[in-house]
């Protein structure tokens, strides 16, 4: 945790001062150990970047006077579309995204996405907001990303990828791409498919869309892998 | 696993003829759910990538017909100096570094890492092993990368670094680096530091070894991010 993350209820009545209990107070005491009038990193949600000045500390919670001063870093222009991946998978890739900077993130259904996997309590918007929160606490933002869900491959196709795409340079990951030249013009959206890949009717209806097929190197990489590897490449 | 990876001792006495048993049977006849006469890619370690024809499955172990052919895929040119993460992660790591063909591997002290991590079953040859291969399985590889670790700071620094280093071009992530021009002359040696980073005197000795600082953009990434998002740029 390089910033304490802030939210609107946690402020007392008094403006610039938040009262913090349970995983942040926790934090603080145990991991930190910071002590009375000793700062810290934090940042409001949506909204600047400053310190929190430690005033109280009991058993149960820890009162912060809190300045904010700073805009939160430039944001990716890079769009990711997912395949669901396996749900341990994605709960790490979801705060892993986060930390690079990446605001708009979709998850679509494919044929090799296991139908079973769209179950999972990952997916519920609780664990989504906490997987969210920690990646910003990482990487020291406070620009929540909206993850936003597509069950359905057709109607994704039908109804939202020319939306989402609509004025940014279009690129999928596949093996049969080319190694693309550094730095693309920007705003990218960037699909990458799921274990074992997307099948041809999938790929083909992306290039239909204007998608084009890239890649780096010839190694067959984890998801969890190829996102910062490929979105590193595309970024600079 | 796209690849089923062969040892020496997995042929009979027809040089051509593997018997596998155990996880690599499990995989092909429950996951991948080969049948008789039906082809794997294979490879043999440190060796030529192929064919692998399944000539005989029984309920305790299969027989492939293997030819060899292709070389294994180039491997990069950067070596890695990690500060040793918790194990769980290193874990994780170990197979990610490999599919990124990555094949100098140093795990390092340093006053961030927490002294039990050493102590970790995570760090037995066995289990290093193991991750090495299930990242060659992933990537399609054969050629094992070497892990070395050095306990002691002092020691590697006054023994080792100087060799590891020779005639490479000398980086280390830190957040006081300028953002690096891409592709770096190769071969490359990188140095990642702990969770919060090497301490100042730890990053004072590596400048005097002739290391320079380097970073991309301004976020703190978990190191399993960072890996793969930094070699990635030094890479192309």
């Amino acid at each position: 945790m390089n910033l304490i993350l802030l939210f609107p209820s946690d402020f007392k009545s008094n403006l610039s001062v938040v009262r913090l209990s349970g995983r942040r107070h926790s934090h603080i005491v145990n991991i930190l150990k910071t002590q009375l009038n000793e700062s810290l990193t934090v940042g409001l949600i949506n909204d600047q970047i400053g310190t929190g000045t430690v005033t109280k500390i009991t058993p149960d919670f820890c009162e912060l006077k809190v300045s904010l001063s700073q805009a939160p870093p430039r944001p990716s222009k890079i769009t990711l579309i997912l395949a669901l991946p396996r749900p341990l998978v994605l709960n790490r890739i979801l705060s892993s995204i986060t930390t690079l900077g990446v605001k708009d993130i979709f998850l679509i259904q494919s044929e090799r996405v296991e139908k079973s996997y769209w179950k999972s309590p990952v997916l519920d918007e609780n664990n989504i907001q906490q997987q969210l929160h920690l990646g910003l606490e990482q990487c020291v933002d406070t620009i929540l990303p909206t993850v936003t869900v597509f069950k359905n491959f057709k109607h994704f196709l039908q109804n939202n990828i020319k939306d989402i795409s609509n004025n940014k340079t279009k690129l999928i990951a596949h093996p049969s791409g080319k190694d693309i030249h550094k730095n693309p013009v920007k705003p990218v959206v960037l699909i990458i498919g799921p274990e074992g890949g997307f099948i041809p009717a999938e790929i083909d209806k992306f290039l239909e869309y204007g998608f084009k097929p890239i890649k780096f190197g010839n190694r067959i990489l984890r998801v969890e892998t190829a996102i910062p590897y490929i979105i590193s490449n595309l970024e600079f």
